[in-house]
């Protein structure tokens, strides 16, 4: 990582030269640039930036009132920010140029570095050397840069968003810098916003951290595509998200990026499904797509969290009620039960023979008396403690301006007054556009484009409110472990050029308490013999072989040995079967153990994230773990907290709970196997990945049956 | 259902009554609605209807230049079409006066009928009674009625849009002919819409076959809360979606609205599930929400359907590329590869050290000379045979018109030369509506909300050509079976009052040929040993009674037992068990069966539904099927390649096609048992429900190992 990271003061102090310089010089500047509609000049002016601004350009005459220069030696003030887009081989000088002139900041616009090819990466790499070896910070390359519309600044040359709003942005590309008012949803877009581009230098946490320190930031978007140090991120992310929601996207989730891992848990646990676990540790919200994280953004910085998920539903037609529970229980919300004052003062508006009840048709009460009625209707709803939030529904007409149907105005001036009940708007008709800008104008309320993103996005801001009133998580627990006989065997398996890991990664299990079915190992057909009449069979045999991945596949499993007469001769079968399919695979032993009880089969496994470290898997067992999607994720390490909601994410936690009249699996002790790995893999980093599968849990405990380690 | 439907002539003519009438009579406009923003004599004088317009209202004195008349009686001549608003205790009188005027065909607005409450029922019935004994066909109650752009005409007394699109609406609600612009997204909206309301009399098959005679609608979307005639609603919508695509909305589906069943199958085939097997059986497109069914609609009359699935992109963003990769390998879509010769083109227009591939970003190609890289980028795109469809991902910046950024209407120029190759757009950006609106205007392209929606509705256009392109499906197999004797069974089981049927259930599926497990049922200990020498062990028992539906929860099963001695002690063992906890069960006898080969367990059952008939169920066999929702669905009766297609769509179509080296399990046996319950269902419509659970399938067949038929 840059050296210059540590130090905080001068980190601060690049950014602010970063987000809101003094002076700028821009490097790179081509003639035709100076008076196109694309260009960073004309974006200054329409920022009405008012620092002074010194161009660059050996090639140009100085211009009627504008500062061109030859170089920047020659300009007479050391500027706060170079902006620099020249052809890629010029850029490393003038970055040395910035050096020498006194310039603390750059934005490197140009790309063609580590994006592009070899050369590009090399360039790339000399600028991250300039970096530590001088006092220059640099923002790219490959970016257009910031935009802060509370210091009437960007770099960009691409027209982009200036609205002082509390939305700052973070992203690897200027896209999200530039469309956030899709269609009329005013306000939408941002305060501040910065492409981090290749990140040589200045990186997503960096900005994350100033950000978290700006007043004028409310909320914090991120769009990202890859994290340099991933531990910083969740430190920062959890700090910050505590007061300001963080909403991100992780782009590039598709199976085509994915590494080639070797155990169900690698495979399970992909980057989108360790992002997910990141942004659950650090309480990132996290979008599911573009639009998500738009509206998201948005609407967190629209509405304060509710209290809870109980929804009120007001609307002009019956079919959006009807089409509204089905997005409010698909979300997983609840629909609100009216209180019987709410009930009786409804019931007065109403005709006798229409039933008041959750959803409400307002037809029948409001067209009378719209202006009068319709916000007593919504504020009914509003005061009602037992209802968390409201949804209308409303038909936008294109009527006049006089006609009776302006509710936009209630709906926005009730929506302040009660500021803790969110009222998340649907409508429909010809005046969308203009019944979206007028509810949206205050920052209120929104109109969403749909139901269902109403009744995520609302699901979404009560999970973060729950978050951020529960008390922050307990220590980590610390189990008994003997952490430096399992190190010891880890140092072994290294200097023996082991990587998988089986009758070693038992004992190193054992060693952190982990409960396995009793085992032994027989290297020879005598030490089995010996063996026999102490075992309590039934018993079953594997082939202990590291060249040997797959017991199964290569006939390496005997089960079910009842007795010390068939244990010989499963032996000798086992071994026959393994000569013939893995021929050559040196054998070191057969694993003799006692079968498990009968219960329920679950895998528990952990991936080494080369950004995150290890996450953890939790799945259902057996042939069913690669089968069905059913896997619950979380960083290591975790609280006792954090293994019981992995255990309640999963579909097959209704199994463990016993279907038909069977009695429960043992849960608390999934638990602690899930702290026994999670504290093995956070003491033992040489570990890539694990997996147990199965844990076979009965009504009383869970017994290690196979497991494997990776290193 | 209405005899009048049956007599084609006469309903056609109703339709055009209703959809065209040249002349109209409005019965209950109030003085109020003459003038009012909020009418239909505002909507009619927008929609600049040419036929005659009477209002009857015997309080209101002839106006100037307004025909008013105290009663239909009093208009000179018959009209076509009534549209009647009164109180609904005025209606009844209203329609009486319809047929003595000889009035053929009436909208009926008022609302408060079988929508409300018991006297609201009775009067709907009475309607219907009025409609059978006349010439008198009835659209609603409930209803805003009609709008047809293509004849001027709209019963509507709230705004509906009018613009003469190829597209028919049939809804539950007017909601869907008010609010379909969805913010700029020109052209939206229908041509001829139909809110169908109660659906007294006229219902949505009815006007689905209307809009299927009319050349002006291309593409039909319905909103559905409920259908009264299903297997007609199949039918119609099975022979026109071949030719016009049908795009429909099931509103509705929470669980809360679900009736209660007995079985597994039942649980598991709620309404959505149904629906959603209807919609697969008649090729109608399914939309998951109201604003997909406004995306999809407009999709499909945009676009033809394309020839596969590989997709090209463009884009002026790399970030924007890796959003649309994710979107695309969600949506089942796979990225194009370039034919050499596109490849060849393409690197004329790049420089060397960009990698030229699918996505493509073409800012370096096209920023130089935009005007004609552009075009030209695109253009060999959609003329490589290997790519089905191109995205092209644009900033709508807010330029002036003279920038060089007018990409709009390259794309849409070239998406109408090339109809066949769908271009799928997005775009961000400040002047996202302005963009939108150029893109659209010629009907060729379509601009997308997100990402998402562009892959999901290419997916399902390409699914939609798939399945135009197939041939129609084959004659449906039929058994060998044994109907006389399964009726029988039935007949009896009726007679004695039995409705839950187990060993009567196991005689109706071998007399349908079904396989099952060896058994008998020992209706005393003699019985049971007297067979104690003859049966291959091991075996079970299961008691066999009417009282015991949960034969485990009463301790009404004994499995693996392995000799003739420990036979009579679990006999015994059980019938002591079920006393215990099913006290006064009547027990007929107790099922003694050969234990069932080890295998996969699957799941088949059926539910009658009472709009579709039966809906067949495929899922994953024993205690997961509760669990894990992992089911297939289709109507009966079934053809050989939807049984395939049932078992394709299961997760656990994996764990049958073997993991970990397994042995694949049988899947003819499966498809066998899939058509024998099929047939059997079909040819017995008093079966209730149906449950194999488990199937047992091994490499070489499939065994019943329990079951059950509900009457």
């Amino acid at each position: 990582m840059n050296a210059a990271v540590a130090e905080g003061a001068k980190t601060a102090g690049a950014l602010d030269l970063i987000f809101r310089p003094a002076s700028i010089a821009i490097v790179g500047l081509s003639r035709k640039a100076i008076d196109a509609p694309i260009s960073v000049l004309t974006n200054l002016k329409a920022f009405g930036y008012q620092g002074e601004v010194y161009i660059i350009n050996a090639r140009l005459a100085a211009d009627a009132g504008r500062k061109i220069y030859p170089s920047l030696a020659d300009v007479p003030v050391p500027v706060d920010l170079a902006i620099v887009s020249l052809g890629r081989d010029q850029v490393l000088g003038a970055l040395k140029d910035c050096v020498g002139a006194g310039i603390r900041a750059a934005i490197v616009i140009t790309q063609g570095f580590a994006d592009a090819d070899a050369e590009g990466a090399r360039l790339q790499a000399e600028m991250v050397a300039l970096t530590k070896a001088h006092d220059l910070r640099i923002l790219g390359p490959n970016t257009i840069g910031v935009a802060n519309a509370f210091a009437d600044f960007t770099s960009s040359f691409l027209e982009v968003h200036n609205e002082k709003l509390p939305i700052g942005i973070i992203a690897q590309s200027g896209l999200f810098m530039m469309g956030h008012n899709i269609i009329g949803n005013e306000p939408a877009g941002f305060g501040m916003a910065a492409d981090v581009g290749n990140a040589c230098d200045v990186d997503l946490t960096e900005i994350l951290d100033f950000y978290g320190e700006e007043d004028a930031i409310r909320v914090i978007q991120c769009h990202i595509e890859s994290i340099g140090r991933g531990r910083a991120f969740l430190a920062s992310a959890a700090r910050i998200s505590r007061t300001k929601p963080i909403i991100a996207l992780k782009a590039g989730t598709s199976q085509a990026g994915q590494v080639a891992v070797a155990s169900h848990s690698g495979a399970a646990a992909g980057e989108g499904q360790v992002y997910r676990a990141a942004f659950e540790k650090a309480g990132v919200v996290a979008a599911e797509s573009a639009e998500e994280l738009r509206i998201l953004t948005k609407a967190f910085a629209t509405y304060a969290p509710p209290r809870g998920t109980r929804v009120a539903v007001m609307s002009f037609s019956g079919a959006a009620c009807i089409l509204a529970i089905d997005a409010i229980e698909a979300a997983g919300l609840s629909l609100a039960e009216f209180s019987d004052a709410t009930h009786e003062a409804l019931a007065e508006m109403f005709p006798d023979w229409l039933e008041i009840g959750n959803p409400l048709d307002v037809w029948y009460a409001v067209s009378g008396d719209f202006h009068a009625r319709y916000p007593r209707v919504l504020e009914l709803l509003l005061a009602d403690e037992g209802i968390d939030a409201v949804f209308c529904l409303y038909p936008s007409f294109t009527l006049p301006k006089y006609a009776p149907y302006e509710s936009a105005r209630h709906i926005r001036d009730l929506a302040g007054r009660y500021p803790e009940t969110p009222v998340l708007c649907w409508s429909y008709g010809l005046d969308l556009i203009g019944f979206t800008k007028e509810v949206e104008c205050d920052g209120t309320a929104m109109v969403f484009p749909a139901l269902e993103s109403a009744a995520t996005t609302l699901a979404k801001l009560a999970r973060h409110g729950a978050r951020r009133r529960a008390e922050p998580p307990l220590a980590l627990p610390r189990l008994a472990a003997d952490r430096k006989k399992a190190g010891e065997i880890i140092a072994r398996a290294k200097e023996a050029g082991a990587r998988y890991l089986f009758t070693e990664g038992l004992e190193i299990l054992e060693a952190y308490g982990g409960n396995l079915a009793p085992w032994r190992v027989a290297r020879s057909e005598q030490e089995l013999e010996s063996m026999a009449d102490e075992l309590s069979y039934p018993v079953c045999l594997k082939v202990v072989s590291a060249d040997v991945v797959h017991k199964s596949d290569s006939g390496g499993i005997r089960l079910g040995i009842g007795d010390p007469g068939s244990l010989v001769e499963s032996y000798r079968g086992l071994l026959a079967d393994v000569a013939a399919r893995a021929p050559g695979a040196q054998v070191a032993g057969v694993l003799v153990q006692a079968m498990a009880p009968k219960g329920k089969e679950v895998m528990i496994g952990a991936r080494k994230d080369p950004v995150f470290g290890h996450c953890l898997v939790l799945g259902a067992g057996g042939v069913y773990t690669e089968v069905l999607d059913d896997h619950a994720f979380r960083l290591a390490p975790i609280t006792e907290a954090e293994a019981h909601e992995m255990i309640g994410e999963l579909k097959f936690a209704r199994i463990l709970d016993g279907v038909r009249g069977e009695a429960p699996a043992h849960k608390p002790s999934i638990v602690k196997a899930l702290l026994q790995v999670s504290q093995l893999v956070t003491d033992h980093p040489e570990i890539e990945e694990l997996d147990i599968n199965p844990l076979i849990v009965t009504e009383r405990d869970a017994v290690i049956v196979d497991a494997r380690i990776i290193l």
